[in-house]
């Protein structure tokens, strides 16, 4: 079979390194070109030595001559400027991939509202699909345009949405109290983010209003089939180089038990390869997940308070970036979901 | 002015070499005993190179001598075995500091239900003062028996209680989601808390029926002045060696409002050496408060679910251990309530 | 074409966890056995989460079991107990890939001055091969029994071996001052190893006398073609899961100059998979080989003092252990040297 | 007593808040000014929250204004700066403790040598006092300018000297292999010293020509009481905070042995408060001395190589940089030694 080419727009961060350490042992694509504004012309071994050896030098992000190479585009970019790649590499015929947030919220009032300008490409949002394979997997088949799932989020729809589908908690007062590494915040050189400002620090930031809140509130409203969800979202920065861990806390909805718990996570992931059920009452822990595309979720029901206290834990570079993107790309390709994940 | 004579029973923890440190360098103090049953005859620079120089040499711990060299004495020791000391000391007269559970508690039930065990000594429960200055100082001033309050639920009492005695907070569905460092496990040799297990790892544990729970409970139902609060409780664990964040959900009252939340915290803090109260909308942050005996508390109210979210850290050694039962000490002995802390 | 069956003796460990990784998504091989003592009975996924899913359950070690379903065995076992699986394996015609250190040493007397007892089985000291591929990959396509290269001693070999070949350095007054990541300690419950001590902790341990020394000086002997090496090898503990860092510090040869030292490392390494060679003047980092079977080599030439500082990085678990192993196995097997490791 | 007013140039990194740290709680001094470029007009407690309360505000820093207000001033500024500093306010008679490199090299052609420029103030550095008070606490006491030594450089100072004066080891090929937490390169924004990159990473750098090699070997020559020693000083990074671990390597003289060695550690330390010898065989631990200002000694003497092993340990920010500025300003000023340090 001929190899698909791909392009990675934006390669020099974290999540384009994730993106690179995926793609260059996935059986099936060719990386093509990868971009940076600020390394082209170096090899990519001055930026990621662990990639000595992989031919690969960055260039000047071009939509034009990244057409000429790629079937996929990647787009591992700020928001805002992703769009202005998405246009153009749609009008080539290229397939996007785009990890940015652009395209993640189907309300353009929500969009403004949190990310602070008008949405560049309403248009266009019509026809994004939302990357996050194990809900969106049949639309995934035949999408040009994937918006992949923010970090956070994609661990808490993943911890979640099974429960509002099957009616078990209610869709009111929920509650996620999530935990980011460092990478999280991109390679970005900051004094918040420089060592000794990190390690031997816990904090939460940005506790109400952060942009993956309507994100959630979106995915879970749907998985909800309820108009609208508000909910709390609060993030926690702690001195680990990779993971999320997501602690949910919902109201047990009437009839809810801890075998209907189980049966429902079960049911929506025991055909899935890239989520793990815990038995009940274990917890979830980051470590078991670094470095994989695996999802792992821990439940239980707290019969003081009628609480369903769920954990969901990501490694927020792969299932919570890159490799959901690659899980996408494989879906949108034909190719088997988990190439080059596993 | 003659120095306090004081002990540490259980000194070879991290609680234990915390009260050191802190002791050590107190103007008003005189160590004179510090016992460990596993190492009995060691200088104390075997087990704790910093304190070399101390003169200090780890005894059998025996109440009968203990009583003849201590004025008070502290108690860093597991639960139940902390009551098998603080009985014979106080019937010596020495005046008792309990880093253990043992004396937290009002309730036998409770302490039945959370520890497994009948409560070896419910006279003293009568007697004994919750250990947690900012809120019983007066108590303290007359007490024989302290019960020094446990770390997480020093975080969330200090970060609560202002706000369940103004009323500007429901007594229901309070969530206190909580990180804290390793050193919070006690100097515990166990597969779970070797470096490899710990670093690069993120985990919630025990999320309900912990054994701070009903402590919480017990101190948030009494400021708000009601019989009962039901609330949860979430630990997580997280790589660092000192802190505790707490970050505690509460769903708004009737009329509560930003200056209405900042005017009670400066009401309850305004005066008080330890405890710090944040411009609003900051977030407190573990590292600000290490090696001290502080709290420092961050407040918000988010307008979209109309829930006040409060963070607050402090030194899970220190303020939540250590360095409270330092203060509370410098109550019970009539010494400036800093003396040895700043 | 037939899958090689593995078995892994003594799997619950460190090493253990990571030859299951890499063995799991080798294409060529199938596991057929696990074994642990403490944790026989139990699913794979019971000690090592982000393995569920593979099938495998843990069973007591028995050769003549493991000889039923295993072309090759892989014995990461303490020094000492390996020798008792080995000689019943090679016995019933098993191949013996060993990680401990009971057939690195051909010396017996080193052996026992090293290790405090008599080698056990000395006559199957002949037949060993040293598992370093890159020096002995000819021997290793034959060999029956492997003694896989220790953690440090690889990053010391890697990273001394051509100078002394070429005569570029002297043979006396060399130093090996390295340091290791906390798994290069065995997966061991010891308060030394707890996190809070070893987080924000650097030290020396075993400055002279430590058992990879006999080892290098063998190894480094046989290099420089000369009858005995006597070096300086100093372990350093740092606060970090996985690597080794070894820094090798050597007297220049007459005639030795910058040019030829980087002829000398990529003459020896042009060809090589697993060793990068960086440019002259840089220095190796071990996050760029973290999870990686790659040796990373830096050099310099100190014109001060005419001193020839080489940095050598290595993944302690994986080119310090399991993944030289499995490359070592390739090698024995006539599979593609990297199969699996890539 | 009055209280010595001090000043802080400089205080907004991590040694000016080392500074501050130590010079509030020091029960003869007061801070009458701290200032920042950057942070001219904030309250102390914007940049350092745990400093609430101290009432200190950022200034601009102007030499006459400084004059004014203090007896002392320390300088926490970048080489070059500080002198420009110095200058002026050694003319206005206020006595200038100098954590830069600006004053520590007797020679100005080494200073050109090493910082890249003629040396601003060679006059200065005639009077100068070298910043070691273990070494030069005589000449401190009537100082008006003190070079503090530099970081690194206590640390084999205070490891070697003893031995160099008793003639117990070879003054040629001494190597000093060091380890150093992050902060050893100040509070600086740069991507290498972000969190992720620096976490999980071990490395070498700048593996010779380090601007602390001439300070060690003008100091280390001093005390061997030869014109000249050619040394390597190898500088390794690693993800902690605080602490240098310096490991130094010496060829034994003749007639050294480990009593004698012993006793010269003993001769010169014996009497010091801030210098700890350990037992024979034992290493120092960084984490031991966190937070203090001392410096703790361990020695072997390696049978096999002759070669004498001394590991030697400080806080980087406290002796290696603002803890021992403190003790020389004590000397100076007359005051206890160990004031406002144990």
């Amino acid at each position: 079979m001929e190899k698909i080419r791909v392009g990675v727009v934006g390669a020099a961060g974290y999540a384009g390194e994730e993106l690179l350490r995926l793609l260059l042992r996935h059986p099936n694509v060719q990386i093509t070109a990868i971009t940076s504004r600020k390394n082209a012309g170096d090899g990519v071994e001055n930026v990621f030595p662990r990639f000595t050896g992989a031919g690969l030098t960055f260039v000047e992000p071009n939509a034009a001559e990244l057409a000429k190479v790629c079937d996929v585009a990647f787009l591992a970019l700020p928001h805002g400027l992703a769009t202005e790649y998405a246009i153009p590499l749609l009008g080539y015929g290229v397939k996007v991939v785009d990890i940015s947030a652009d395209f993640r919220l189907r309300s353009t009032a929500k969009y403004k509202e949190y990310y602070g300008q008008e949405h560049p490409a309403p248009e266009l949002l019509k026809e994004a699909v939302y990357g996050q394979p194990e809900r969106y997997r049949e639309q995934l088949k035949t999408a040009r345009l994937v918006a992949c799932a923010g970090c956070y989020v994609t661990s808490v729809i993943l911890g979640s949405c099974p429960l509002l589908e099957a009616g078990l908690v209610k869709t009111t007062g929920i509650i996620a109290s999530s935990m980011s590494g460092v990478t999280g915040a991109g390679r970005k050189v900051d004094l918040a983010y420089i060592f000794p400002e990190c390690n031997e620090s816990m904090k939460a930031y940005k506790v109400f209003g952060h942009r993956h809140l309507p994100e959630m509130e979106q995915e879970l409203a749907c998985a909800a089939h309820v108009d609208e969800i508000k909910m709390n979202f609060i993030p926690h920065l702690v001195p680990v180089n990779r993971g999320i861990n997501s602690t949910i806390i919902f109201d047990a909805a009437e009839g809810c038990d801890l075998d209907k718990i189980e049966a429902a996570f079960h049911r929506a992931y025991d055909g899935e390869q890239f989520v793990r059920v815990l038995a009940r009452g274990k917890c979830s822990d980051t470590k078991y997940v670094t470095m994989t595309n695996c999802c792992e979720i821990g439940f239980n029901l707290d019969p003081h308070t009628n609480k369903v206290i769920v954990t969901s834990v990501i490694d927020n570079l792969t299932k919570g970036a890159s490799g959901q993107a690659v899980q996408c790309m494989n879906i949108m390709c034909g190719l088997p979901e988990s190439a080059g994940l596993l």
